[in-house]
């Protein structure tokens, strides 16, 4: 008897970009569909690179066949990139590299988990394979607490950073509650608002902040900022206000550009996370234009995306999904390159679907949040958006005020 | 029958200072004990004075005598400060409208619910009431998130602030596993390094951080901290880093007074928290001195007070109890003035006991950590702490790597 060794190809999967608190749920949850008997006739080993692409140059290997279920289902459960990440836009050296070692490897299966420029890495080594002729199936997982994809109706790694936005709000609301004057909060989000706009969730009781809610999707404008800051004031005695750190002035520059470091990754992306810059000076700017007794400003970094025990079940579960369609669908074979897409099914009844798409409809495009979601005068969200994003937030701890 | 009222006093409750997590268990444990079918032989109407002494003098109260305890549960379970905050050191003058107020309202009996500076407002109301003759049970319930009572072996409010600390630098310490370079946090705690002292708790794994803690009881050098960074991205491949707000340089100056905007409160202490600032000016300066490629701070902020969700089971349970045991010692009547301390009876199997001390005892001294919780080097703590800590904080979720 002999054994039919011919179909079977390695695999390798990796993460790339920033971490979320649900992207090791699609990797075990690919990892899982990979190692279910019917996928072991076509897939042999499964290697997870430490730290993106860099792990298939620094041949840096987690033999992902061999850690126990249970292990893993922990991995699932735990925040940020447990194989580790980079910031890195393959080149056509690199590529060249890769299928070296992907050949030396006998590997087949690429899955790549990340935002766009992670589906711009893997759309460019699926590209640069099918016209290297090297056999590649490769597929892009998508995650992004941003939620700019277009191929999702919502991002795995979304839901859960907005969940600890809506939850940190609540705590800062009833916070300024008690100590009065102006807070600002400064959210993540490059390019688009919805993980700052998900701080509406925040809001149950009349009066609740936050009471103003800036975009990128709007121009800000200093002289705005003040004015709303005081009718609030006027009205509430008190204002809470989140703000996006991708926030632009008329002529669509980020105002954080100001106090970045000039910092950049690969992608071209300049820094604007990791400094509290941009809080401090909104703060200032408002002290000088208004006598406001207290103004603080804080910037919610790094925790909006790891902070261990407030993901939502739902986000969870659908990352835990992706992972393992895209393994399923790349068995499947109807397509070799592909993104896997989440598509709202139901609106009133929470359901979602899964498509595959190409990848290059990933990595070209960002989107913002549609007209349909901000409110007319531009520093709130709309009843739509609250509809939108309420099921995949899940519950907020419930607050109770006198 | 002529119904006996002599006895009957009216009580005041309020709350000052920052807010914590758990300072509303401790509102509705003394409620609730005062609303007690024996207590209310002798306290009639409770009144919960809105943002400490200044709703004495604006005559803002809610009646919780009225508010239904379903309700004043899920007040005890919600952070911040629910009767609203002050910072607010009373005058003489003060004093005298305070007891005009307590004379129209036949107030006998008064409970203040904060940290060492509203201790010490507690203790000027107590003294200026015993000058003045007027007769006044007045009692100070602790609550501080710094943990830096001398009454209380530990604070309520502070095994909550310390939860979301360690929870945070968990989170956080994944995150930069996965994308590397160095991270500084900034953690609350103005004279007391006990809070920043907690990230200690989200280690598990070997090489876990925080690598290095940097607290206010030892004097801070900046040529020191570049050094130890240094060392340890040598060691581990990454950092990270965290600092209380405290930090002073060996001439005992406030490293954050160089970009604070010089805000005091009425006790003078300078304004620190609600800015990134002070992790911006050590990022910088990190990047200045030595080659490293990525470089971020994150400012904790009010967040650590206020977020909802993640209490220590115990420091509620805690919270609560002190709140009553106020009240039963005020209504038992063997002093009429005192704070409420917390005695550790157990330390391999936790306990506690409660005792009653003068207030001013809670509000001249504040307490730094012991240099038996400090590591020798000055940038780590002991096992000491570690077995202090632990128990007050619970368990933090459960993280897994590879």
């Amino acid at each position: 008897m002999m054994k039919k060794f011919s179909n079977v190809k390695n695999m390798v999967i990796a993460q790339s970009g920033g971490p979320s608190m649900v992207i090791n749920a699609s990797l075990v949850g690919a990892v899982l569909a990979a190692r279910a008997p019917a996928a072991s006739q076509r897939i042999g080993r499964i290697l997870g690179a430490c730290h993106g692409i860099d792990g298939i140059f620094t041949r840096k290997y987690i033999d992902l066949r061999k850690v126990p279920e249970a292990k893993l289902m922990r991995i699932a459960d735990t925040p940020s990139s447990a194989l580790g990440s980079v910031r890195r836009k393959p080149t056509p050296e690199d590529c060249r590299r890769i299928f070296e070692e992907f050949r030396r490897l006998n590997v087949g299966w690429f899955f790549y988990i990340g935002g766009n420029d992670s589906a711009d890495a893997a759309r460019i080594v699926a590209e640069e394979a099918s016209q290297e002729g090297y056999p590649l199936v490769a597929y892009h997982i998508p995650k992004t607490i941003d939620n700019d994809l277009r191929t999702c109706d919502h991002s795995p790694g979304f839901a859960s950073a907005a969940r600890f936005v809506a939850c940190a709000f609540k705590g800062d609301d009833l916070d300024n509650r008690a100590l009065g004057g102006v807070k600002i909060d400064i959210v993540m989000g490059r390019d688009a608002g919805f993980l700052t706009a998900s701080s509406a969730l925040a809001r149950t009781n009349r009066g609740d902040g936050p009471h103003l809610i800036y975009l990128p999707e709007r121009p800000f404008s200093l002289d705005g900022f003040v004015a709303d800051v005081k009718e609030v004031l006027k009205r509430e005695g008190r204002c809470v206000v989140a703000v996006s750190e991708g926030i632009r002035n008329a002529k669509g520059e980020l105002l954080a550009k100001r106090f970045a470091g000039g910092e950049r990754d690969s992608h071209g992306n300049l820094q604007l996370s990791g400094s509290g810059a941009l809080g401090d000076f909104l703060a200032a700017y408002l002290k000088s234009k208004a006598a406001i007794r207290r103004v603080r400003a804080d910037t919610f970094g790094y925790l909006q995306r790891s902070f261990p025990g407030v993901a939502s079940a739902i986000d969870r579960k659908e990352a835990f999904t992706v992972g393992g369609i895209a393994v399923k669908h790349a068995l499947a074979g109807k397509v070799t390159k592909g993104t896997v897409g989440i598509v709202r099914r139901g609106m009133k009844r929470y359901a979602v679907g899964y498509e595959v798409y190409p990848i290059a409809e990933a990595a070209k495009y960002t989107r913002s949040m549609p007209d349909a979601f901000i409110a007319r005068n531009g520093h709130d969200v709309t009843p739509a958006f609250l509809a939108y994003v309420r099921p995949l937030v899940g519950d907020v701890p419930r607050c109770e005020i006198f």
